[in-house]
């Protein structure tokens, strides 16, 4: 809808290097030759039943569009929606201090925040980064040729659904969370480690959230004009996502109508079966990165990645022709 | 609640040169020696029926927080909540229309946005700013001897209130929107060429928003530690307010509360009607900016109000004393 309201050429501002035109996870607005502002915001309804977990979560989910830039996150705003009447205050405490937590292991400092009153519980957080104007990881910077690399596993659209409906195994709602709560700090320090640029090892990158992974990558692909490979056999996934994936009732709604959205230009090899798109177009919530890597350097970033405690699996790679994606 | 989750001295950072410790209106981070971030976050329900016009007011409230500290906007991200089963979309449309028209007027750029499902409309900003560390107009800065000036007039709160009870003249409806869709910029630029800081001409600011003007001038007088006179017969009032002001039908549940936290350090002088506390916390929105400066400066800066187009009107003074407030 912005982009219906302000096309970036309306109001051109040379100053504004990552606009909301490609579907970037977050906006970059240059301070100077030096410095840009990476920023974005995100709020949700709470996805666990925990507060401080959920708090956790929105936070290194909001904090994620800003690793997902190459970006070093610098401060942060909460925003809080919560039912005074219908919920006790200490609740919203809790959520803060799981965010707060996340926030300080990112290094990034709380300056503010709002809170208003909401029939149900909302919270998220703006967050401002900073990142060199040269080094931007954006989803236009895929280059035919590259690697692609993603950095967590597939299925916290499915589990958090089979946990609405109490019908999660244990072992897939730990590892889920385990998975949310953990900040892409390092995988994005690993890629700047290697180098993020045109003419650098890392071209481009985006995180994997409401639009599933092949949503994503399919913004990816349009940005950089390019198709995307995807190796199905290769994809990491939570435990027993497949087995959700298969039943139709762990299936959320968002991946039903970002597989229709998707429909033109994501082709599943014949020899998949139908489900396959649920894992495929699953939305996350605090996922990996999706990283596009020179071939030659995709070694060295995998090994950088796994030193610094990050997940790495070559999932696929990067070619020319029509844009879109092929899973094989 | 962030104070008492992350007392400021509990984890020390320097670049932090503005928190929530001393009520201010915004955050402000130190990027180098010669340039700081101005940040704040401001999400409310709707307060006009109009939707333009509603996003206008949003937009004017949350960008005042960055004007109050001396400050100019630089990058806006939007945060929509939005009931989609109920309203048609294009009623998000127009919010968002009528903020990005205030974020032009205020020279920034829109980077970024979220929306959230949620069941009554909600909508805000998150702004940030750039400020010259040394040249913060802060709560903490107003000094005894210090002129107080009020930039717009009082009683949005109850001008609301008199609409959603349908029972608003309809001059103070009209003067009330036109004074909430007025951007502080203007009065941000005159303080600003007048000069802002502990040695210059201006010494402290904040706007007056949901804590209304004795509320917001009270944490000015806390954080400076002085006494703020402010004289009754020089307060500028919206049409009709002082008859609505009497009403306790048109009085806003926040003026009470308002009034109630604030009833031990704010004094009115015992020949002052009781209702006169309704319209001296009445809850603004996009209120005007109360601002401490010099009594040598303050002709000077009033003349720079005025030929600006911003109101200006004398309200009181600064004095040593006990902390608070005294109405004449």
């Amino acid at each position: 809808m912005l982009r219906d309201l302000a096309p970036p050429h309306s109001h051109p501002n040379s100053d504004l290097l990552v606009g909301f035109d490609l579907s970037d996870d977050a906006g970059v607005y240059r301070l100077s030759d030096e410095l840009a502002l990476v920023q974005t915001v995100d709020v949700f309804t709470p996805i666990v039943d925990d507060p401080f977990c959920y708090g956790q979560i929105a936070a290194a989910n909001a904090l994620s569009d800003v690793y997902a830039m190459g970006g070093r996150p610098l401060t942060v705003l909460n925003i809080a929606g919560f039912p005074r009447r219908s919920l006790p205050f200490s609740v919203l405490g809790d959520i803060l201090r799981g965010a707060l937590s996340k926030t300080h292991q990112a290094g990034a400092t709380v300056v503010g925040g709002h809170t208003v009153e909401t029939s149900e519980p909302l919270f998220g957080l703006s967050v401002t980064g900073v990142v060199h104007p040269n080094r931007i990881a954006t989803n236009a910077g895929a280059r035919p040729g590259d690697v692609l690399l993603l950095t967590k596993a597939l299925g916290t659209g499915l589990i958090s659904t089979a946990i609405k409906r109490e019908k999660c195994p244990p072992e897939a709602e730990s590892a889920a969370i385990a998975s949310m709560t953990t900040l892409n700090r390092n995988a994005a320090e690993a890629m700047m480690h290697i180098g993020i640029g045109a003419q650098a090892a890392v071209g481009g990158c985006t995180d994997i959230s409401g639009f599933g992974l092949a949503g994503h990558a399919l913004e990816m692909a349009r940005a950089s004009r390019v198709r995307l490979q995807i190796d199905s056999a290769c994809l990491p996934l939570l435990p027993h996502v497949e087995e959700l994936a298969r039943d139709e009732r762990f299936v959320p709604g968002g991946a039903l109508r970002n597989a229709e959205s998707g429909a033109d230009e994501v082709h599943l090899q014949s020899n998949l079966p139908a489900w396959w798109r649920h894992l495929l177009f699953d939305p996350q919530t605090s996922g990996g990165l999706l990283i596009a890597v020179r071939p030659d350097d995709a070694e060295a970033l995998q090994r950088e990645l796994k030193t610094r405690g990050a997940g790495a699996t070559r999932i696929g790679c990067v070619s020319e022709g029509e844009t879109g994606i092929e899973v094989l």
